[in-house]
């Protein structure tokens, strides 16, 4: 049998407590996911967790990295969870259950991540910004702060309740998030060239570039194109620039 | 606005651990109950989350009772929540979802009862023989144990998530075909100024570039923005073409 589950990765960003990352791993386990992944985690919070009596493979399993980039290199798509109403107006905001719905079309085909940022503060801007669209749980406006385990859990019941009906759908190869990542830098390269940002432009700049390029959703082989058109494009402005 | 929520009453049966209780409180709040009961908690944790620093108004609100009969009396309806596959053969079971309709009907009018087991062995046979019947949320049959604050979570979101309204979606203004059609025209003078496509390429050229372009499904600010950085790319190359 097809296992779409192992599609999908589950990314802790800047993890706090250690029993939140037991607790997630623990929900993961539940309803039969088996990747996470861990950005910058309070490192000792991350240690004692992985070293818990009764830590399950799953946590001892997690990976490491250090940054959102990194993690979700070979994904697909890039999801965010997000409480009600603040920055991401910048990026489409889906309720749980018609995002996991996309999701689990993905998962038949594709990697998916799922990021969860931090305790206190959520995900930052920068790590916003590898996201194609977010995912709100609906909780009420007034207490929509939810604990982190929690969300994890109640996302991948979502995720996991249907997962028995989903027809596989053909859809084209999306480019991975390591692909629409050297299109972004590519682009900004383009652009300082001819002028129009400035070169060493702020990370806003880069970070609104970064939105824009996920915001395009290319598959996989449009981005080999467009990766080919700007290449000759840098190289063409490169060369009369530095003309006769 | 009916409150119809506030005739759920979450009862949560022989707690053992203060955080759990700490952690059902919020997940209530988050999904808009507020009616806690505790049925005999192991008494030093039931006083140290009831007292612990930044504890609600919803666990110091939460009401004490020292059997399942009192605390469900004034209830119409009394569900219990189970792992797959045990005792509960004697009673009907549902899957969450199914069940959580059937409690939203009741709800409107009535009092229900939601019981929640202790952490290391659910429900006794005394407390399941108070239920109508029974719901289980769908885990995996090799992990199927969840963490009890979990499950409180996922329940109440089931319960709520068609009931709290939809905040406004913002779906981004779609550029029009004519926008589109401008941004194919500025890409196709790019490539041809950067060497990508020969000047004069084929109708099929064309074609391919627009249906590319069309892809990228792109929104009206988006595509204001790409033509910006196209205009000021062809400006550049055609700069340094014709210079000197």
């Amino acid at each position: 049998m097809a296992r779409p589950f192992d599609n999908l990765k589950v990314v802790l960003v800047a993890t706090r407590n250690p029993l939140n990352l037991g607790a997630a791993a623990r929900a993961m386990s539940n309803f039969g996911f088996t990747h996470l992944r861990v950005v910058n985690p309070y490192e000792p919070a991350f240690r004692e967790a992985r070293s818990a009596v009764g830590a399950s493979a799953l946590l001892t399993g997690a990976r490491d990295y250090t940054s959102v980039a990194e993690a979700v290199a070979d994904c697909t798509l890039v999801v965010g969870t997000t409480a009600v109403g603040h920055r991401q107006l910048q990026h489409p905001l889906r309720r749980l259950e018609h995002g996991a719905r996309l999701i689990r079309k993905q998962l038949a085909s594709a990697r998916v991540a799922l990021l969860f940022g931090s305790e206190k503060t959520g995900l930052s801007n920068e790590a916003l910004s590898h996201c194609h669209w977010l995912m709100r749980i609906p909780t009420r406006e007034r207490h929509s702060s939810m604990n982190l385990s929690h969300a994890v859990a109640v996302c991948l019941y979502e995720l996991a309740r249907d997962a028995i009906a989903a027809p596989p759908q053909v859809t084209p190869t999306r480019a991975t998030a390591g692909e629409v990542e050297r299109i972004t830098a590519r682009l900004l390269e383009a652009l300082c060239a001819s002028g129009y940002v400035k070169p060493r432009a702020g990370a806003v700049t880069e970070e609104k570039l970064r939105r824009l390029v996920r915001r395009l959703s290319l598959d996989a082989a449009d981005a080999e194109v467009l990766l080919g058109m700007l290449r000759q494009i840098v190289w063409k402005i490169g060369l009369s620039s530095s003309g006769p």
